[in-house]
């Protein structure tokens, strides 16, 4: 399929969207971007259109990033004991779920209160923080050493988290997170804030569509249970309230940002970067799901059928 | 794989479980069966093992075909536009999210809400009441014209459906459901109410698995965009609410009936039918999801992997 | 104090409010009406001023008749022990909070899920229905032989009503209601459907107010104990979801209806009714409540101060 | 009446209750104690029995006073308009009725959502900080110069306090509470450590009963509005998720303390101090609440009698 066309078919969805304004180095990303990088693990190359050199912040796409860690650092049972994978019903950043049903465990890994937990459950490491290794880990799976930390974003992340301190101190209370609420916000924010671009993301997405190995180098990222783990909660809740929708309209592991960025894991198939800044309602790029909902049809990439 | 040990490994975990009690007919069915039939897309045969011909109460598995038959009925746009397709967080006969939300709609089709919504979109057709199509509908996707409604159990539901009358009413009071709720209600307590075996789930199975094709005859049963929307709901909604910890163990779209019967739709690989009316605490049979893991696990159909 | 001056002042409030659509005979009622009836204990007379002597639907306000029939009839004890005196923070005719955490009781006798418990209660007793015992109460209380049935009013309640036959077969179904749902709700819509006067809420009132014996008689009408409970549950529950505000700001124990009238008693002071059919946004008379303040202000009624 | 005999008709129940263990200080008080002072507004004297000179943290009973010293900084209007005044349904250190009802004010001041931002409103005045002006202003209404903080107590509720730190942060991201979270639960903290007696709360209790003036003095500490609105919301949402019970079952405007404590405004009668530390389910002193009926009864105080 011609990518460049595929762009061009979605392109006034960005009209449907808007950037985040929550923070202002948010709020200033021009709207009318749209990228997409395609990792094909049977031809083992990628191929892209649009915007794929730009670098945006990885938001909750981080929080994928951080679930693996944690696994391989704790393992799978560790991990999975300490949060469950289901849908909440209700916005990602509230506690309004968990509290209804008196749960004493984070109803996923991507709302905030699982990603803030799961945050908290990385070590320090060979005099690592959790910050600079989950850093070193994001370029290991995205193979790009160039991923940095935003500082702008970061300081505004921290400035105007008061929803996510108001989580983090909920789980504290609740003796379900352990150790320092404000080090491990800290921590939290700077992994939203890392700069990556759709390139990134594809080779993420391929990496776990992969099973956990690296195609670009036959290295071994992840466990395959990891892998396959993280690709079923991002089916099942990786595009906050609306997963449910997509899960059927698409049908395409798939974890959003509200900085715009996707990625994908077709298993075996394809790893796939997307990044366009204007949000739909729920906060995933809307361009972005237009153009994804286009691959899963051309590429007959829909995991259901 | 072999079937007989498969079920050997997992006949104690039916100790784990209680058959249904809330009617009679089902409180006295005999805990310790387990049976599977297991159709085969590549070599186009069925194999089974233990109890596959006992016939016992369809339950739930109803609502995957009454959703499949308004969406034959009535087109996928109108079904679609009239029920989510979202977890819920709470069990699946509470209004709890939907009022807490303020929902339209009923969060997806197979809590009971959306299933009685579902039932009431069915009309009188050539002059054959709802029931009479959904009964010639279900022989037809399970390939056994054996299949008849169990008076007793229709009667028994009939009974002690205090619950589902609560939930039509709410949906008739919101406008959300028209028509008759006694009318309904009677079509859907019937169609809860046919006997069924391993071997006929086995069947419906195949046929979502062969996107809507049956296996034995060639002929296209349902859509393929049916097929995979009802795969995708089952994967995230057919295990009560267990869904989002089954998609993450198991990985398989399926559907499971307090009579003890569970569907699964391995996609292009394998239709299973099981059965085992010992349930665990969220309503699934206890041993026949033990059973599905090792199928799972044996034969590699994890769709996330 | 001028009642007529009173009334004066509250006019322009009506135009705050609209009468309830639900059913056409409450839609078509006369929107500019406004009455006040006052029925002063230490004199032991009764004024008024306005439309006194117009007849409406008293809806609403009938729970606090069958609640208190209920105690006449089955003891404080029984009663106390089956609903309690909660405000529920939502709609008077949802189940969330009741569901949400699980409770085995209406929260209060006034929400819907109560008041439909309260007539479930009532039980024919000498070849009396409950409604017409409830009827030949209401005619006491009021000290008004000339109450009946609005048939039209009655029957389109029973068109409407599947919000209160939703909760009816909740209740049922979680065994807290016994008996048969369509009689107890036809009882139901029919004590909602009695037609009063602002004087029989003001004798209403006032037997409540003087410690459940009927001023214009000396005759004791309902238990001490019984009218303290009527009087402690219309303060904080009787103006449905704003009962909280109006405690505050008026300080009267009062019930109203949608209907339009309001009843309330100033215990050992004063019985008052009053009537405007134009309803506010919480479903309580929009110039009553006004007039209500008025009264409290001028006479010194707040119970609080 | 003899208090001497209500005491000893009480004291049984300390055993149905256990002191507060969230924090050592609290877990370490004797259980064994039960005072009562009453202060008669007619004789203008104060009498009592038991451990009336016993002083304990005075908790959740300091939300009145900041409830009440923000009615004197800020003016009713103000005050009134950033909280409701309505039971919420739910414990008192949950978000939950507020998150789902989307909520943009507290449900009422004696939450401690509600109580959190009271205290956030109170400005430095005079060079004096927050808790300074409320130290003397409880020293005023207690007509106590003794009164004065518990470090201990406070130092262990500053570290055990991550669910009001949680609020606190919710209140903060909503922007319903302005300035900086961790003064405000400094001075939180520490209003709710100031150590009080038996004796000082029926004082307080006198200075609301007698419309807010000082009956030993003959001062007005508050308005005569402000006393009202403490006297009404101590009724209705004064003694935890109970409040609706004990405003049937004793009918008199009361706020307890997790420290023992309780104080009751018997409107233009008695102002009522007791402290029993051992607490009932609901947090609410478990002998305090029993012999509060008895002198309810006793003392014929039910307002709604």
């Amino acid at each position: 399929m011609d990518l460049e066309d595929a762009i061009q078919s979605c392109w006034s969805r960005i009209d449907n969207g808007h950037v985040a304004t929550y923070i202002p180095a948010l709020a200033k990303v021009e709207p009318y971007q749209l990228g997409v990088s395609l990792y094909d693990l049977k031809q083992n190359n990628q191929t892209g259109a649009g915007s794929t050199k730009i670098r945006f912040a990885i938001e909750s796409i981080s929080k994928v990033i951080t679930l693996l860690y944690a696994i391989e650092q704790l393992g799978m049972t560790t991990v999975a004991g300490k949060v469950e994978t289901r849908q909440t019903g209700f916005a990602s950043d509230t506690i309004l779920n968990m509290e209804i049903t008196k749960e004493t465990k984070p109803l996923n890994p991507f709302v905030n209160s699982g990603a803030i937990l799961m945050t908290s459950l990385i070590k320090e490491q060979d005099q690592q923080s959790p910050f600079e290794q989950l850093l070193a880990f994001t370029r290991e799976l995205c193979n790009d050493n160039q991923i940095t930390l935003n500082e702008e974003i970061y300081h505004s992340e921290l400035r105007t988290g008061d929803m996510n301190r108001s989580l983090a101190y909920y789980l504290k209370a609740k003796e379900i997170l352990q150790g320092d609420v404000p080090a491990t916000l800290k921590t939290y924010f700077k992994q939203c804030s890392m700069m990556v671009t759709c390139e990134d993301l594809a080779n993420l997405g391929a990496a776990l569509a992969n099973d956990g190995v690296a195609p670009w180098s036959g290295q071994r990222l992840v466990s395959s249970a990891a892998a396959t783990y993280a690709k079923s909660v991002m089916m099942t809740t990786g595009l906050y309230n609306e997963s449910g929708t997509y899960s059927v309209k698409i049908g395409v592991p798939t974890k959003s940002g509200v900085g715009g960025g996707l990625v994908s894991a077709a298993p075996n198939r394809y790893g796939i970067g997307i990044f366009s800044p204007a949000l739909d309602q729920a906060g995933n790029s809307s361009a972005g799901l237009a153009l994804l909902e286009v691959l899963s049809r051309e590429l007959n990439l829909d995991i259901f059928k």
